[in-house]
């Protein structure tokens, strides 16, 4: 068995130990004489996994006791929609701000249930930018506030959260949740896919305020209402139960690594390496913003596109995969979460290098 | 490692065969360097083992060619509002069979989107018959029919279908889907949970006509309009792609068996041996009409209630777990879906001739 460096925007890859543990406890998990997918989501087996599961979630983020964590299905695409029913709450509208192809999902989902403000769009620098906080213009009546955290497709972050006043600020941290500390207590709510740094597809967490469940729209599916899901504890809906364990192994992972400050200090050092490399040449194009460059996502491209091809041929024959960037921009993209080791971008920088070397 | 029988309803039971494949794969699927879990949902890795599931369940059930198939997620329960968003389309009502608990779930969650027609109940039973086809107030003009095929709670299962005329005639199928032979095309959708003859918890297969498709309500969430799905190759949100491997595992795994004809054979085999041991004796109480009752959930009592608890400690001593009956209906619950081998059932049935010579 020879394993690749997967460098897959999501499903990304997993750490390895996570995978080990999954397979030896595929046909009896400890002892019980079942899989975890064959447990009754009520069982005692199942409900102390989950338990365990959502108890370190909440210690890894230091989640306050006010807030609510929600183990649903459906993906952050889903929740473009979940969400702006759950959390509009009579209000006329809510406020996006426009960083990319994810925020501009998110909010024209939105538009379905009421009223959106572009409070700021990156439209003007080719979404290279994240628009100056100074710029935006908020309205203290909105619903929320709407930010995608991490921009998988530009590869723009957030290099910390902005101060939107009184009006709950919502996050979509699908890519970039538990790479780095982060204070819940400024947010309504965040929410994300598993399938980047958690987990396996399938599984869809939220974080929220309690002050803010209750008020879902009448057309709001029960299975979907924030209150409904956090009053049954998840269980409302038979929840994606073998997801929810793995990604209870990932946080135990986590944990054991040192949690998600020694995260943050692995994910800069590997992002370092890479956009030093690619900052050492102009054989390599970087489209974003110094500021604003994504950790985890760290897109890029070939000044001679000619030679993509011969780029990626190279790289997979050395165990580097999923490097193509995705078909809106192009070029390259390399997704280095959590998961992936500085050893993953070591291997994929001195590919790069030798490559400059042959071809530059 | 001892493996149990696991009567559980749901997430149950599955094919050990399965389990060690899953197991042997986890780390390095077919050389690939990845376990199924971290491949992008586009990959040509999972692109292959997403399209060898979808046909070989096509080839299970025979679907016909005008029939698509959707991998989703959100279970039955979020079905029960995502199909009346996609297949009211403008007609003011839909057409709805009430059997029992699950029946019921599905109504009310109807009503939040259109008018919905109780066209026949079997509450005057207690919910111990499938109300007399010839009793059905049907409404022409219905959008649909909608039925549930197999009623886990209460232990009752259609012998047959009924025949609606030309209204598309909907079933939940989340139970007994691959139990049996059936015609798809008599059916304008089928829906289902995969957590009981199919896979993981976390995914929810329909079956449904391509005409039926397009027609969602402004206020359905794209990510669950029928048609995006469709349109998109279940990949409009990433799907949950573990679960949806594991289940091309199961079909396969079925296929081998002699597919769905073979499973009907045993399942009727598995049923006659346990209603056949309820039948012999008054200790036990059989609440369902016997024509209509379930070969995938044995729903029974005790005569004495207070036996409850021995027989059910009894039962965990010798390997065979979840037994206890849904708090809706007390007594026990016997699930014998596909993956419950006869050697399970007989050891059930042994266990309980046990139990009644020592206390009948």
């Amino acid at each position: 068995m020879t394993r690749v460096f997967n460098f897959s925007p999501g499903p990304a890859a997993l750490p390895e130990e996570v995978l080990r543990t999954a397979a030896a406890e595929m046909l009896d998990w400890q002892g019980s004489g079942l899989s975890v997918m064959e447990m009754s989501h009520r069982g005692k087996e199942f409900m102390s996994i989950a338990a365990e599961a959502e108890s370190l979630l909440r210690e890894l983020l230091a989640v306050p006791a006010n807030y609510r964590i929600l183990f649903m299905q459906g993906g952050a695409l889903a929740e473009n929609a979940i969400l702006p029913m759950n959390l509009l709450r009579g209000r006329a509208s809510a406020d996006y701000v426009d960083t990319g192809e994810w925020s501009k999902k998110s909010l024209a989902e939105a538009r379905r249930y009421g009223g959106v403000n572009i409070v700021a769009s990156g439209q003007d620098s080719g979404y290279t930018r994240i628009p100056d906080r100074a710029d935006w213009r908020l309205d203290p009546q909105a619903a929320y506030v709407h930010i995608c955290s991490n921009e998988t497709i530009g590869g723009l972050q957030y290099p910390e959260y902005p101060d939107v006043g009184d009006v709950p600020l919502v996050a979509d941290v699908s890519s970039d949740i538990l790479s780095r500390p982060l204070d819940v207590s400024r947010f309504g709510a965040l929410y994300g896919g598993a399938q980047k740094n958690i987990g396996p597809s399938g599984l869809t967490l939220v974080i929220l305020r309690e002050d803010l469940l209750g008020g879902a729209l009448p057309c709001t599916p029960t299975a979907f209402d924030y209150k409904v899901v956090a009053d049954n504890g998840s269980m409302y809906n038979t929840p994606p139960t073998y997801s929810w364990y793995i990604a209870g192994l990932v946080f135990k992972w986590l944990k054991a690594q040192g949690g998600v400050a020694e995260m943050a200090r692995r994910n800069d050092a590997k992002a370092a390496l890479l956009y030093g490399t690619l900052d050492a040449s102009d054989f390599w194009l970087k489209p974003v913003a110094r500021e604003h460059r994504s950790k985890m996502n760290v897109v890029f491209r070939l000044q001679d596109e000619s030679l993509d091809e011969a780029f990626l041929a190279g790289a997979k024959a050395r165990g580097l995969v999923q490097l193509k960037g995705h078909r809106v921009v192009g070029g390259m993209r390399a997704s280095i979460y959590n998961a992936m080791p500085i050893e993953g971008v070591q291997a994929l920088v001195d590919w790069m290098r030798e490559f400059e070397r042959s071809h530059g």
